[in-house]
């Protein structure tokens, strides 16, 4: 049985603000938590379902509790969860950058929290484990952005920042996508570099338009004013990666 | 004002039940219902700002209620929508089959109303007007279908139907998604034929494997299992428009 204090703490994670305080976030469902165990982030808690948990490798100093189903759906954000929940700890907010030939993904004001986790899913797929994103976009701790990630957040690190500060010191390609650039079949992607996402509604902001170097477009073959940004981060990675 | 019949009547067509029953679906949003209006749908009804409706040719027999913001947004699914909520007929599920060098999407079971949403709109983007999806799928009336197909839902028809009935009187090619099949890069996609994607934990029924003819594989560099449905959907369209 968990005590009243520790149901709403858990509760709590569900929201940035106490996540932030507390550094812990919270982790849903059998694949993530495997996922999460062989990974380098810290795992301090785990409540679960007896069958599944005697399934774990849980190393030592790791605080577990065995709970029904019926206690364990309330915690989350899941509508169902028959395995476990579990809280780690957040890492450092740290620098990266792209080294010569190498990709990162860059994102302006990505706010859906699903487009977030689908694209980190889609970068560690590709084999880009980089990813710069705007303060303004959606937390990478969001149960929600963990979800859609299907475990690769423990693959892909996001460094949050403001863009426009790390252009103006970027010494390499940043491919922007607009409705009239360069057909993406044809770019050249050796050289690596940055791929810049624009904001769901508004696209790429205009003050980082002048840090482009090279403006793609995805091929329209229909209708449709744009694609989600999402699926056009995927259709550029799988351009990029094209030998 | 509206009256309170008419507000639970409106409501009532957010439940899949009550829109079959009166053959009518919710469309939301400026950019959503000035493609409605463009479209072969019929209206039947638009609530809305003074401002925004003033902005629209409303055909004449439309009924129009012109309402505050405040009144609005309780009305649909929308979090925040300061135009319209527009009421359309829905069309009658009628067979589609994809010519000769011609592509369709397949759906198998996409459940995710977002997915099936974001699978329209790049399928519109990419020219390919015809979706057949199982019976299990997603609604296509499903107000969050409606939204995440940013207007494209008035451009491409989906079927529902039973995929096994369908696929053995099928005499087309069918290129189905696995891990190990052919790189998506080097199929050859010259005699269109049918794309089946599926469904997005269980992936192709098995059921469903002896039709395909070609199986293919978007190639990993990195980590993960798999793509998110909607993102596979969008790399193998932009691959088969490729010249």
């Amino acid at each position: 049985m968990l005590s009243k204090a520790k149901i709403k703490f858990v509760k709590s994670l569900q929201i940035k603000k106490y996540r932030k305080q507390e550094q812990l976030f919270v982790v849903e469902g059998a694949k993530s938590i495997r996922e999460l165990l062989n990974s380098t982030f810290g795992v301090v808690m785990i409540i679960g379902v007896r069958d599944f948990l005697k399934s774990l490798d849980i190393p030592a100093g790791v605080e577990t509790f065995e709970v029904t189903v019926a206690e364990l759906e309330p915690l989350g954000s899941f509508q169902s969860n028959d395995s476990a929940l579990a809280l780690a700890g957040m890492k450092a907010n740290e620098f990266i950058r792209a080294e010569r030939h190498e990709f990162a993904l860059m994102l302006d004001d990505i706010r859906d929290p699903g487009n977030l986790g689908t694209m980190i899913r889609t970068a560690d797929w590709f084999g880009i484990r980089k990813v710069i994103a705007s303060d303004e976009s959606a937390d990478f701790y969001n149960p929600k952005v963990i979800t859609a990630s299907m475990g690769s957040f423990t693959r892909v690190a996001v460094y949050y920042t403001s863009l426009l500060e790390y252009l103006r010191k970027a010494d390499c390609k940043v491919f922007g996508t607009y409705l009239d650039g360069e057909d993406v079949h044809k770019t050249d992607f050796r050289d690596g570099g940055l791929i810049l996402i624009g904001n769901e509604a508004k696209g790429i902001s205009t003050s980082l338009e002048p840090f482009i170097t090279d403006r793609i477009t995805i091929p329209r073959l229909g209708g449709g004013e744009s694609l989600n940004a999402a699926v056009a981060a995927a259709i550029i990675c799988d351009n990029l990666r094209r030998r």
